[in-house]
């Protein structure tokens, strides 16, 4: 717990303005999700670096626990921070430089999603990750969490698109990995352990992040496909024909799409039928002469796309296909996949996953599930999305009854099928305080050793959002 | 020093046979530069993990220095290993399985890349790391060093193409990491810090590794570039032409064209006048539409690439363009591309260096060597060629003495040049024991901290690879 002194040192730093305590505070202490309410003994806003590091000694100095906060829109409980100095580097937001030929932005941790994205379009350069929460989450907070979303097929998670970092350690040093290089073999790879972290290895305070041509066309399309394995098939297909340039490749099932309706009844069905493997794909174009318009008004890569689907219609190997004629109806199918959060979020008391497969196991996984799940609760309802292009499913359980230990149950049923397909519990939310348990259980117990051994190293004092990550030793 | 005791216990788990001292083992202390030569007090031939395994427990109950080594292609002393037990992977060579529908591939450490190649072949998929010596380098001396080569523009370093290890850690335990995901969000990321580490912290003996569609063709290109500057805008333009296709972009200036033509008499110029900015460009098409042969036998691809040069090269773009039109003229240009270790180490006494700067700053760092270097030496010669897609320059200098002091300061040179300009003095070779006196002076203090604490932790009786990589506290 934090002493009065302790609050004291950090205005000496940052001014009175910038250290919020009681009712100010407390906003800080409540997630996203709500499910996680702490209350922080005060949150510091510093302005700089160098400020940063003196917060960070000062709180080592006095054995009181740090815990970084973004955004706050994250889901696994890692910003829960009772008694703790909670260091917001929302004051720290800016988009030091863009460099167009590069292709390389410099940003402070503080700075929003959505602001570098708006940043980087007025070069016709594109940083693009993504997610809903990008007008709140800031790019610290999607560091920290190595934050996936829906361009990973394309462009990889969080941590392939950051070329350097500037971190806080444990002990207010400053370590500087701020590189803006695509080869850097001097030693071991410290920026990707700290990307990740969640904030118990360091404090992410800047970071060089890499971008990309901005397409200038997208062709986008509802795929019914006869199966999930004629769908990972057609992901490979439209791979090959486009050059690698799938920038999404999302899996509604027809029990989405039936919970769609339901909750946006004035919502349009993709097709005239309804079929099981739905699909939400995506092609960026950056060449020109599959983003110039036609005589007829139509982008090249979007008649392109319409072409290799008809041929396949023609031979069986797709159930029914539409692609998006206008932006209009790009939205509309994008709505339908965004709405998600809003449909699943609905029901309480449910079991809501996170976790990859093998991007041929995700129709094992599922097929695993059912039995599994109706042997716990005969009357449960199951519903799944997926970034079917990563192995990535959102499988969500609706229980019968509001019990807490039936829940569990069926979470560890969920961790259990996924081991067996050699697949992970977290895919891209993280660990937090929520995934703890799953850790404990299923990660293997060298790599939990060696995580402990790293952040002993480090952090010896365990002060940098303790308790978050690594579970204890047993 | 290895005792008798230690060698007679690898026995009893090898087998005599694997267990080669004295003559034999002599082959595996000299590396292929031939600049290091040790004594290991035994080469250790393990057939499996298990035997790994039990191998790395006998040498750390008994103190003993390991020493990983793979094909020995090694460019930085990274296996030097006088009084050391080597432990060579060479018999655990399998290629596990080839999923082509997941796009991935499980092998074993020892794994020769070349192979890796043939058997991706036969599934129309590549491993695209490539470099010179891939007919002899294994697969876990390429993760342990994070290897580059000439592909790394496209598809990136070995890093960014492995999705899950297994790591014998200094105290014989196996570390599972064998995951197949493309999303794992589940602790810190082990991979990452084992990938490059050099042996140090671990010994590799599996792989999952990322594979991709193979391009159905290629357009292979010289051009000569106005600048470097023009060079960088005509790479970024390629790449938005084709979506991102650039498999290779590597700059040869007019000093190593003339070497060339020197050294190999019956080599052709490329072009009818002599540049100061040649550029060898590959793009590799994946989608039928490209790479589909025309009425006259052409691939469309090839005849885009030629039309784009030849507009840039009406619009005063380019200075000149040959697109190659058979595969004898794209090997001649790869040839003189790929002689380049012939007409570097011709010499001796040659200062080779492996240094890489933001893809804007390679002219910069070239011109900033030249007065540098004249200062040092008036009558040196300088020689560059370069991943120039990746800011990756084999930057080498030709002192007119033979003075190892001289060589010293123009290395110390190189280094403060490519550190003002925010570079690596070393890109894609790694540290071994040849770059530990640039860690010392250019690395991050606290990165350097950070880096003996994670390697106190893991390996707290430095038995690993000792002394590569991590500098010691001065």
């Amino acid at each position: 717990m934090a002493g009065k002194d302790v609050i004291e040192q950090a205005i000496n730093v940052v001014g009175a303005a910038n250290v919020l305590a009681g009712a100010d505070a407390a906003p800080y202490g409540r997630d996203w999700t709500g499910k996680y309410i702490s209350s922080p003994a005060a949150v510091v806003r510093p302005a700089n670096t160098l400020e940063v590091s003196e917060i960070v000694k000062i709180c080592a100095n006095a054995r009181v626990p740090i815990v970084p906060v973004s955004g706050n829109t994250g889901l696994a409980g890692g910003t829960y921070a009772d008694g703790a100095i909670m260091i917001s580097l929302a004051r720290m937001n800016a988009i030091r430089d863009i460099r167009p030929e590069a292709r390389t932005t410099t940003v402070e941790a503080g700075a929003i999603l959505s602001n570098i994205h708006d940043a980087c379009d007025a070069h016709d350069l594109v940083f693009p990750l993504t997610f809903g929460a990008r007008g709140s989450a800031m790019i610290g907070g999607a560091l920290s969490t190595n934050a996936g979303g829906s361009n990973v097929v394309r462009y990889g998670n969080t941590r392939e698109l950051c070329l350097g970092l500037e971190v806080v350690l444990p002990d207010g040093r400053i370590m500087d990995l701020m590189s803006e290089l695509r080869k850097d073999n001097t030693g071991y790879n410290l920026r990707q352990l700290m990307i990740g972290a969640e904030g118990t290895l360091g404090l992410i305070t800047a970071a060089v992040l890499k971008l990309s041509p901005k397409p200038r066309a997208y062709a986008t399309a509802m795929v019914a496909c006869l199966s999930l394995a004629e769908a990972l098939r057609l992901l490979n297909a439209l791979q090959e024909a486009t050059g690698g340039a799938v920038e999404a490749y999302e899996y509604m099932p027809r029990a989405y799409m039936d919970r769609h309706m339901a909750h946006f009844p004035q919502a349009r069905a993709p097709f005239d039928d309804a079929y099981d493997v739905n699909i939400l794909v995506e092609v960026g174009a950056t060449a020109p002469r599959d983003a110039t318009p036609d005589a007829s008004g139509e982008m090249p890569i979007v008649g392109y796309l319409e072409g290799v689907l008809e041929e396949m219609l023609e031979r069986g190997e797709v159930l029914d296909a539409v692609v998006a004629k206008s932006e209009a109806q790009r939205r509309e199918m994008w709505e339908r996949r965004e709405q998600s959060a809003e449909i699943t979020l609905t029901t309480p008391n449910i079991v809501d996953t996170d976790v990859a497969v093998p991007l041929d196991q995700v129709a094992t996984f599922l097929e695993q599930m059912t039995p599994t799940i109706a042997k716990l609760d005969a009357d449960a309802q199951e519903l799944a999305i997926a970034h079917l292009g990563d192995g990535n499913l959102h499988y969500a359980v609706y229980p019968s009854r509001d019990d807490a230990d039936l829940r569990d149950e069926m979470r560890k049923a969920v961790d259990e099928v996924v081991a067996g397909l050699g697949g992970s519990f977290s895919a891209e939310h993280g660990i937090g305080l929520t995934k703890l348990p799953s850790m404990q259980r299923n990660k293997d117990a060298a790599a939990l050793e060696i995580m402990r051994a790293i952040k002993a190293a480090i952090d010896p004092l365990n002060i940098m959002n303790p308790g978050k990550v690594v579970p204890q030793a047993e």
